[in-house]
């Protein structure tokens, strides 16, 4: 991970270009960093010729039904043991999510940076309290 | 993951190429790989102390309600515009879906190959055919 | 409730029917077992001409699938705080529930026998009581 | 709906009782209706002793959640032909989507009217409609 932090804003290549001169190693996460980029491409293209401009141009509430049908695609596929539609329909999620971060002008790079960040000193633990802290202020 | 990596799409080639022209070892994907790993030694660990043990423990239902749980608060945080909010509970998703992957013997690399392999040569349209041929064949 | 508990089979016309000539006030939870009797009868309709007869066509994934995306809808509706959204995304919700009961030969009585049951002697508390226990054994 | 409006305290079968002694006329659809009666008095209760008055004061959000929990364990047990828990998770996501009603001052009178309204003169195929127009307005 870039030792800066996430970066925010318009990165792309800036971002990118940073990354390389202080590295000779590829950047991580490049998998993903390209998909948001050609999310990204695709954001103002034409929505006849593409799926991903199309939901983009219905709006936030059409990305996040497709969120909701693809967790749940994921959920009938984990129960039928079906391993590669399993994998199949996570991508379709987090596609999706993909989308949605987009449209809220944030990127891969973000989870990724939150997901380190509690990875950090304490591991995955962190994510054990967290649930703790919110069921208890749930009270549930 | 081949460390070459499928190059697809019209400006993959050149990007990853200048990226793997300074490096011979791709450590792509790296931030995923290394959550995939602790996930993975957790799941062998102490559910007294451990969040990702006990999930384990408790089965595939209680790791797919998660899954479940999770992508309902990335709605409702997308919903408020809370743009950080969203990025934790993405965090939490992606999260919970690699536990998924991982009762299942899957990894995150699994998923980035299959969103790697999508964005091939026709780049990301093939999501809109696949979803165009789902929903004919579902009718709806 | 009806005091024969809750009619299976292929009642529809013929139930509501003897229930008519039996009455001339409403029978109770009428609605939904109107509802239930329209939707059985669909069931083994013209898939080209009726949804219900086409959802239960493409099968139970079909059906479960439009359970998320409707339960995904009310969510939105209510973080839009759009009464009146709100209202048809549950009668949506509420419907597909019912076709998914139907395909596993079940009724919106059963479910309301189960409302009725828990509500009983110990009030609605009993929810409670269930979610802990769940919670509990789930050790979350 | 009873015109007595709500009840409230450990009524069960004393309620019943004395409402069926005191009316000729079996309410239609009493048993959300009576549901949702226990609901609203349970609103304003203790929250160290009411689930549901514990669900209210946690807010929108909370109950929401548990929508989204409840959708996804309806569809794992529809996954495991488990009908027994089927219907105890209809029940629960009903039960949810009532207390979000609630919040909303909604009842499930408003929900029962509007799918009447739709069972109307077209019958059910009006949801056919409504989900083609969505489906066509959403471009997917």
């Amino acid at each position: 991970m870039d030792p800066q932090g996430p970066l925010r804003g318009p990165w792309g290549a800036v971002w990118l270009g940073a990354a390389r001169r202080h590295t000779d190693m590829a950047t991580s996460n490049d998998t993903l960093a390209r998909l948001a980029a050609v999310i990204d491409a695709r954001r103002t293209g034409d929505p006849d010729k593409s799926y991903v401009a199309r939901l983009f141009r219905k709006g936030t509430d059409a990305i996040l039904k497709k969120v909701g049908e693809e967790a749940t695609e994921v959920v009938m596929a984990a129960k039928d043991g079906a391993r590669e539609r399993l994998v199949g329909e996570v991508a379709d999620l987090w596609f999706h999510t993909m989308i949605a971060l987009a449209q809220f002008g944030l990127t891969p790079a973000d989870v990724l940076a939150e997901l380190e960040r509690r990875e950090g000193q304490s591991g995955l633990e962190e994510f054990a309290a967290r649930k703790l802290q919110k069921r208890e202020s749930e009270g549930t």
